[in-house]
């Protein structure tokens, strides 16, 4: 390579002759001064264009490339199972040693799941035992079909609150238990449905319009209405309202002051200040992280024995009371698909089962990615699917991938899904023979640990990232927020995610459109707002459109260039400068056009050649090459006002001005 | 300008030197050898970037930039009077001469109106009389407030079908004539402030969302409509539905095969070709342009005199009839805000609000263009609007820029706005004076009329193109014809813009990614699917990212950048080629980004590190710059990991590679 090429900007300075072709002889300096076509896609017929395009947009991850490069049909068999039980891959492998690891996390989480999985069941107003339940079947199930290793099943705060307060919105748990626990189900089953079907059909992406500030705000919301709702259980009171917005539930509890129970607020507030010390403890010395993992049982322990030791004189203080012994009781009998709540329950289905989706989803990629390993997030979600629809018919309540479960597994050094499994054993044991110990176990411990668990979620860092780096999505945040904790929890959800469509949807009507110059010392474009060594080329106007050209930007960007133009001509004449005579307008992040779009281009054509000014384009990427010569807009431009980049455009033009002149 | 220069792609030529600073001596060559920085746009403070972006979004044609540029007040306030009335721009120019052209314009269009007030009104359900009422108050008040010179007033067939359908769906115009009319005119007032208030709030753009797809799909469904429902005029059966729907109104006339009037059907046929045989001339030589526009008269007169001269033996062939003498009577005292029909006319204004915005803009754009002028959206819109409401309180429905009245219009060679007061005078001639002259028009005129006026609509060229060009505008447009004639207009619609709408959010979660080349002889890297001749640069794998890279897009970018990274690593292997050690990542067509979407680049990135490999981005531009140092991935990344475009990266770092061999 010689010094030549080197003087141009878009240099490839040291790099050896011979991986380029160019190799800067005289010949080929004749020959770059030719101007290059832009070429055209290879037009696809219809039918292979839609299979390219559905591979794309469902298959992003070819997830069955392991089939097919295998040559035999059993291999490719076996590739397949193994594609749809994970177990098969990692189970064959499985030792002794892994098994020592798994059993000392499995041990570790089943610690954590039993008073979670009681507590969160109350918060979901359902008998204590159904958090037991939902411990047991679907981990089993996820063990078999998940392909995380460290996820740990279980259900979720914020998921069990949601199931709560939109159930007992028209069916009170209270008068009616029976009832509103098989609406619980069949809501249970609607969410695995709508989650294995968007997993079956590769929807997956629907779940990702819930931005990350919508799920932060929802989730400080929900946050701060958990906490709330504990106070129930915090101060003792007997009458508290079914209803969960922030004003009903704050107005119930100061309403009642004279039903505030001072020996369950004593309990309360030791045992919370007992947990926040084993937190502060395990967050300043992560390696003691079993203190705080076991922290709930241990409270839950202690408590109950000083309830059954201060008896009679601990009466005042609630407890939780018998328990059913014995396993999942089978209800398939309780799914009612045909009753007038059918809406509320599809309704309910659809949002917890997005909700649970998304924490199970981002808890398995967070794993995954620490471990550097993929999962397909797809197939995540069919095994969650799977996993609440046979849970719906086992007992359980809605389940994911539970965010502090997890994570007190990944610490606890679990290896594989055989964490679930240990845990799964210990809580059937709990279930088949433990019951009657929790009989003395205060309802306030149960609070307590929920609201330590659900407090974590509130962070103040989120709104501030987000004031300072992007304004919409700051307001998205506040949104949720506001919307949960004041009106209720599927409007909150919808203006936010509404307002995260319309920050999409704006500058699809309002593309920005930069005005570029020549870097100086280069060979290159860029924005004049961003470049300040970039000028202005003589006679001539590069506008950059810097977004798809669609119906609902066309109008806009008729107006926008014309306006550029009569500003650029002002301009000029000000200071006495050479006026324009040709507009460029560089395509490169055109990145799709539509029908309108194209018109709205030779409109602004027309617009300009009856001003005596030349329009010519710049770098028209695939698919938008491929419409403009589709729609003969290729054609009326004129290939040779097509140019492959702006400064061949630049070059060819200012020779044919200057040799007008 | 040397030999030197030349030798590069984007090199300029022969463009004398002088122009740019690059002039390629020895130091230059030198010099371009850096690395150019990725300059950051300066960050404006909060209320700085809000009011220019508002700027952008709201005022993108910078409509006072007249005003702007005067230095004294009271110049100031006449050209801010000037804007708010255009009458004053052109009124004080005004002449004998254009007197002259807009007096025949005016009395041409004045020719059509009439015939078709009538029609149309009949189309709404209304009386007769109300179409000739809509033909005088708003074009006057237009005259005042449009921007248009060419725009003739009136109302439109499509705008009034569906107002009638919209209301006859709950109000019957026979049984409860007197509250169909003020339901009528209540939606006629909400339609007019909705658009007033839209071009006040200059939130425009939001009518762009029915786009060309869309709209010309419901045109066609309800021109198809609109014929069927004048089976009843053309056959004189007196049993019709009231439904709109494709199938009852099918079913209706053939049901009722008894009543079909043949004198009627003659004279319906004979009109029909009549009409038909004009518009034939008149497109063979558009300088008989006059027999087309005079046409429906010319058949309303003639058919008039047979009916009147043949009777009594024409009187089964239903006629007009009385028709009340006089001036528009005032009907603010008929506008409903309280009843229970409140959503209904709410709904019904929307949507025959943003229709008639639709064509009243289009046929203002469309006229403007072809005399190149511009004319304002958003003041268009409060021209509209205000003549909207104007005309609700003076017993007029709703009007807009009619389009077959404004081609008459320009064809007859209309100057200014002052054919529309010609025209405004003939029809208060007609209304005070040459009521009693209808008595004995035809009804099945009026029909054939009409039938004439929407079939000109229905354009079959235009889903063929849409199914070349792109399938997507073609199902929308399919949805919006099947919608409109099978199911209801709002539902046809509602389907149409929301498949438009997922057509803009399909890409934004499914961005293309395309692996780029260096294009043989040239500095420029190109996608390789589109040039043939770019070739893959050993080492480097470099994708260009060709979409915003938003929440909904993050998750498929790690997976569809990873599958891109082990397919490439594969095929290395298979061809025994180099491994690739370095992922170059192209933004130049990211145009925006947001938090989930940095989150995303820095979980690629620390994917790909992981793998050993590194990554470097190439030109992020303005604001996708900013934000990314807003938020510290500019640090996280390394500024020296980020550069100006891919020519400079692939030099740096296959220097880089080359030095560490």
């Amino acid at each position: 390579m010689t010094g030549k090429v080197e003087s141009a900007d878009e240099e490839n300075g040291d790099i050896e002759s011979g991986y380029f072709s160019i190799t800067a002889t005289a010949q080929e300096i004749q020959k770059s001064d030719e101007v290059h076509k832009v070429p055209l896609p290879q037009n696809k017929r219809t039918f292979r264009a839609l299979k390219h395009w559905s591979g794309e947009c469902f298959f992003p991850d070819d997830p069955l490339h392991n089939v097919k490069k295998q040559k035999t049909v059993t291999k490719k068999a076996l590739m397949v199972l193994q594609y749809l039980f994970p177990v098969l891959i990692w189970g064959s492998d499985y030792s002794l040693e892994l098994l020592k690891s798994d059993a000392i996390a499995g041990l570790t989480i089943a610690s954590l799941a039993i008073p979670q999985g009681i507590s969160y069941a109350k918060l979901a107003y359902l008998p204590p035992v159904y958090g037991l339940y939902s411990s047991f079947v679907p981990p089993l199930i996820y063990l078999v079909l998940g392909s995380s290793r460290d996820l740990a099943v279980g259900s979720s705060s914020i998921v069990s609150v949601v199931l709560g307060s939109m159930i007992s919105e028209e069916v009170s748990p209270y008068e009616q238990p029976e009832l509103y626990l098989k609406l619980a189900l069949t809501a249970t089953f609607f969410a695995g449905a709508l989650q294995a079907s968007l997993g079956l059909l590769r929807l997956g992406f629907i779940v990702e319009f819930l931005s990350k500030p919508t799920l932060a705000g929802f989730t400080g919301g929900a946050a701060i209405i958990t906490v709330l709702q504990q106070l129930k259980g915090l101060t003792g009171i007997n009458h508290f309202t079914t209803k969960t917005g922030f004003l009903p539930v704050v107005l119930s509890v100061f309403s009642h002051m004279s039903e505030w129970n001072s020996r369950t607020m004593a309990m309360g507030f030791a045992f919370l200040a007992f947990l926040l010390l084993t937190r502060h403890i395990s967050l300043k010395r992560p390696k003691l992280y079993l203190i705080s993992a076991t922290g709930p049982l241990i409270s839950v322990i202690i408590s109950t024995i000083i309830i059954y030791a201060f008896r009679p004189a601990s009466q005042t203080i609630q407890t939780v009371g018998m328990l059913e012994e014995g396993l999942n009781p089978p209800s398939i009998d309780k799914l009612l698909f045909k009753s007038s709540y059918l809406m509320l329950t599809i309704k309910t289905g659809i949002i917890t089962g997005i909700l649970s989706l998304t924490e199970g989803i981002a808890v398995g990629r967070t794993f995954a990615s620490l471990k550097d390993y993929q999962i397909d997030g797809n197939k995540e979600m069919m095994a969650i699917g799977i996993m609440n629809i046979a849970g719906s018919c086992s007992s359980c309540f809605i389940t994911t991938g539970s965010f502090s479960r997890s994570a007190v597994n990944y610490n606890s050094g679990s290896k594989t899904a055989i964490s679930n499994l240990v845990m799964a054993s210990v809580v059937l044991i709990t279930m088949m023979f433990l019951m009657p110990l929790f009989y003395y176990t205060p309802n306030v411990i149960l609070a307590v640990t929920i609201i330590l668990a659900v407090v974590g979620l509130i962070d103040f860092k989120v709104p501030i990232k987000l004031w300072k780096v992007d304004k919409i999505d700051f307001i998205a945040y506040l949104t949720a927020f506001i919307g949960v904790l004041f009106i209720s929890v599927p409007i909150g959800l919808a203006i936010a995610v509404g307002i995260s469509v319309i920050k999409i949807l704006l500058p699809v009507t309002r593309p920005n459109i930069s005005i570029m110059g020549n870097v100086l010392g280069t060979q290159s474009y860029r924005s004049l707002g961003q470049y300040r060594d970039a000028k202005r080329v003589p006679y001539l106007l590069i506008l950059s459109i810097e977004f798809p050209i669609y119906f609902a930007s066309a109008v806009y960007l008729q107006d926008r260039i014309l306006r550029w133009v009569r500003e650029e001509e002002e301009r000029a004449l000000m200071l006495k400068e050479n006026g324009i005579k040709c507009v460029v307008l560089d395509m490169s992040a055109v990145t799709a056009i539509d029908i309108s779009g194209i018109d709205a281009l030779l409109e602004i054509k027309k617009a300009l050649n009856n001003r005596s000014l030349q329009v010519v384009l710049a770098n028209p990427i695939g698919e938008v090459a491929n419409k403009l010569f589709i729609s003969e807009a290729w054609e009326k431009f004129g290939s040779d006002n097509i140019y492959m980049n702006v400064a061949e455009a630049v070059a060819a033009i200012t020779k044919l001005i200057k040799s007008q002149q």
